[in-house]
């Protein structure tokens, strides 16, 4: 996964948890795609304070990912869900009976916490 | 539900986010149900020491579930996949189609995230 978007989405898991100004600015920089020049200016600050504050904010994220795993749960479930949704339409297509899709169906829903 | 299991839940979700002695005390407290005393005893310190590193290190645990909300979700998907279930034992027992049952379960996975 390319590391802005990976970023970007750990923002969306972990940004409650970030101070206001931390999520308010990884949220600029990853969500909106304003510059450090940018951010910097209207924050009147330096590109560097804004750089800084981006890789200690990066961190955290990654921190917490690596203790909550949210990030790769979403990414578990999703396929799992994923599954699911092909046994429907083994279902609806008739290639399957409804016993068996149910089966299937029961044993991916219990990976799914 | 009653506070010491909710304690003891929401310390499966974060109890990570802990430190080492936090999450190790509390888990002798709501889960192995040692009291302060023993807690006290077997760690060299005060009752008072230990009901205060217990209080804390709650109030950290309703903080996250404030800001990330694991347990509540949790007990919003388990509500879904029973919804799941259910549908697929209509299913089972012949009491709803097949495309109606496969709609309804895409709903309802739409709501896992």
């Amino acid at each position: 996964m390319e590391k802005r978007f990976e970023i970007s989405l750990l923002l969306d898991f972990y940004g409650e948890l970030l101070t206001d100004k931390q999520r308010d600015i990884m949220d600029l920089y990853y969500n909106d795609d304003l510059s450090l020049a940018e951010i910097a200016e209207n924050n009147n600050t330096s590109r560097q304070a804004i750089h800084d504050l981006l890789k200690r904010g990066e961190k955290f994220l990654f921190e917490y990912e690596s203790k909550l795993h949210l990030l790769e749960r979403q990414f578990f479930v999703d396929n799992v869900k994923k599954d699911i949704v092909e046994n429907l339409n083994l279902l609806i297509n008739g290639d399957i009976d409804i016993q068996k899709a149910v089966d299937r169906i029961i044993d991916d829903l219990k990976e799914i916490h």
